[in-house]
């Protein structure tokens, strides 16, 4: 391919469009920094849905293949670049409205998920779900691989809040779906299925979300427990009298990372951590937390911290949350977001263990327990190809034994291009030609995001 | 068609099959009495997954169009019987099993909402989503239709509660979707696009469930308002403070047919009527309650009564659901279900009252007002022709109206084949097409539900 063939582009678009090496190598990966990465022939660095169908149109017509892309904070390499490809960037539609009456925002997909948050909350509104990556993450990222986070346990994962979507088709054509109806069931759910389609069935121009009312100040759970199957058990018992805003677990490997990396006052000697929020409204948040700390103590939990001050509870929070950077320190990580049904959970950290010990690889494992969807991290030593060999073998194994535990492969993260090869085992060969049915449907030509998902 | 055509059928499936004009006549409607429905070739009562499956193996070799049925309830004609195709009803297929620790339900299509519910309260669990005629629709129609309720202004519609499914398609493969994980982003979202299709795109013959603890006893609130307009600034300012878990409106015309029917001490002078609960644990539903009163009090409401003993609260509820038998009792009725953008619910109900004046045709209105579903209900006496016509001229005017206001024909019935006709104005061209080649993708001869939704 020539520059000759970009001309019809260039022409169209402008100085949306970069051809110069060093564009062409920012925009390679995403921060799953997948080794098959390609170099793209040119980023369109989109200001509107126009340019996205500009960019779509020639590229149906000259047969190039587009990687869409948020804030390439994706972990699963659904961004990565494809060679000789165009690379169409969302980044700057960044724009952002409340209707604070009809309780939505109408966001452009390179609107970052924290100013979606930030501007609800200037109108007493909330848009709950929350990656742990939600201050650097996109809405547009978020929608294409359906992304959870910590509060999903009770207010549920990024589809339940679309209600509207404006998508631009591999053809260049822009369709609207859903609106600002909170219920809508005309037609197919077209909607629903463009949500975590990671970029392989068109490009989000906009999305109208569902915002509710902000939530009270949140009561926090700290329990340490002698053995993950105890502290699963705790959550199973938690389900089922009431609904958690958060409920997350860490395991032996990731505390004691975090007190390697800072110390933060955890308990080393824990089998496992449950962090959990409460946040009915007035008094009832405490109460949630004594029904909570009742569970614990039932399941075997040694020690228990409770706290009703939102700050004191943030500070666990933040030892959570910094288990991702704590044991990105030691090593480089293939990261895992296997899941499973929650009362498998010990069966899965105890086969994770095992599998580290087999291969005498580090795996640290962080979860969002109540949804039963894990992080098991990776660490490996990409100067060892003989480490960093055992570490892909640990991750094959792992997703292998989540799927023998009736789980996923990816809960939240998506496949992109790193579990693109476990999917078939999950979803069998009759769901697979059932999505490249619909896939060549949509994408005749397979131009979008070729090499993702499918 | 002969019966000698229907021989391998019967061979494969037995007493199954029914051929009898009495049966293919009891088959033929649902609860729309869609003037359309043709007279079936048989009806196959499945006992099984694999029964439908044999069924549309038969239908697919056969070119046999193929009407899928639950409980028969569904208002939009959804299941009208096809001339010379088959029916397959799934309301032997009614096995329940509850999941407990996992939280989940694994239903057959045929068990009934009630039942669902009752089971997982065995448990101290909870199925929410709760269509008005709850006792008596089936799962199946639930799934098929992604039915609301009056819940659902709190804890979301039926795909919100649907993990995964089992799907026949319509060359007899059998297909799993997504299954006992709360969080599964592997692969496009299959599940969620079967939801809603409406039998369009295959049988569902299994559904995985999501269950959430059992709820507190509910306070209630029942506000008059001198017009709809202040009855939905009230919603609005509530939606702004907290989620009722319901929050349903009755206009002046509605509540004094329940009146008419039976005197349930509605107030008949009012504009509007707003019944709200709220399900907060503890004391918090009183405050809740306090909250929601002084929302309504600052929109204007003349008189608001207030309890937090349920039996109580139960006798509004009951009126309104009276209001459906009430109306019934006046004549013949067409069921309208569009929703709005929540704060356009004034210029939605003023429309239908002005169209209900220029037709001559009685529009009382009960109305989801949380979530902006509303449901006018237009009654005709079919002995007059005339009148007839002109409630279906206000039928489609309402659909038109509802559009305008950037709203949609159906929010939680379905198009079905009575609102068919509305669908490419609120879709458009572009989505239609989408829509058309989805179905084709997976329905390449058309023979499921055909002359349904597309």
């Amino acid at each position: 391919m020539t520059t000759t063939t970009l001309d019809g582009l260039v022409e169209a678009l402008g100085d949306a469009v970069l051809t110069d090496a060093d564009a062409c190598e920012a925009y390679r990966h995403d921060w799953a920094r997948e080794p098959g990465a390609g170099t793209p022939l040119a980023v369109v660095r989109a200001r509107s849905a126009a340019d996205v169908q500009e960019a779509l149109r020639w590229a149906t017509a000259h047969g190039v293949p587009v990687v869409p892309r948020g804030a390439g904070t994706g972990l699963s390499g659904g961004s990565s670049a494809v060679d000789g490809g165009l690379v169409v960037s969302l980044e700057q539609m960044r724009g952002i409205e409340i209707d604070v009456e009809t309780r939505v925002a109408v966001v452009e997909p390179g609107a970052l998920n924290i100013a979606v948050k930030a501007a609800a909350a200037e109108h007493g509104l909330w848009y709950p779900p929350d990656p742990s990556s939600y201050e650097i993450c996109s809405i547009g990222g978020n929608v294409a691989t359906n992304a959870g986070g910590l509060c999903c346990v009770k207010y549920g994962v990024t589809t339940d809040y679309v209600l509207g979507l404006d998508v631009v088709l591999a053809d260049g054509t822009l369709i609207t779906l859903g609106g600002k109806r909170i219920k809508d069931v005309a037609g197919l759910s077209l909607l629903k299925l463009f949500v975590g389609s990671e970029g392989t069935l068109g490009i989000v121009t906009r999305a109208v979300l569902r915002l509710i009312p902000a939530q009270p100040p949140r009561a926090t759970l700290v329990a340490s427990f002698p053995t993950v199957t105890a502290a699963a058990r705790a959550v199973v018992a938690v389900g089922r009298t009431l609904r958690p805003s958060m409920l997350e677990l860490m395991d032996a490997a990731s505390i004691n990372a975090v007190e390697d990396h800072k110390p933060m006052g955890l308990d080393r000697s824990a089998g496992a951590l449950l962090i959990a929020q409460s946040d009915a409204p007035a008094a009832a948040a405490a109460e949630e937390v004594a029904v909570i700390e009742a569970a614990c103590r039932a399941a075997g939990a040694d020690d228990v911290f409770c706290t009703d001050d939102p700050e004191e509870g943030e500070m666990f929070i933040a030892a959570r949350r910094l288990a991702f950077p704590a044991i990105e320190a030691r090593g480089s990580l293939l990261l895992e977001d296997v899941g499973v049904p929650v009362p498998l959970l010990p069966e899965l950290v105890e086969g994770v263990a095992a599998i580290a010990a087999e291969l005498a690889v580090e795996i640290p494992v962080v979860a969002h327990a109540g949804d039963g969807n894990t992080h098991p991290i990776i660490v490996f030593d990409p100067a060892d190809p003989a480490g960093a060999a055992r570490a892909q073998q640990a991750f094959e194994q792992i997703m292998t034994l989540a799927l023998g535990l009736g789980g996923t492969i990816t809960g939240e993260h998506g496949v992109g291009r790193t579990k693109k090869g476990a999917l078939p085992a999950q979803l069998g060969a009759d769901v697979m030609a059932l999505s490249r049915k619909i896939k060549d449907a949509l994408d005749p030509q397979g131009i979008l995001n070729p090499g993702a998902v499918l």
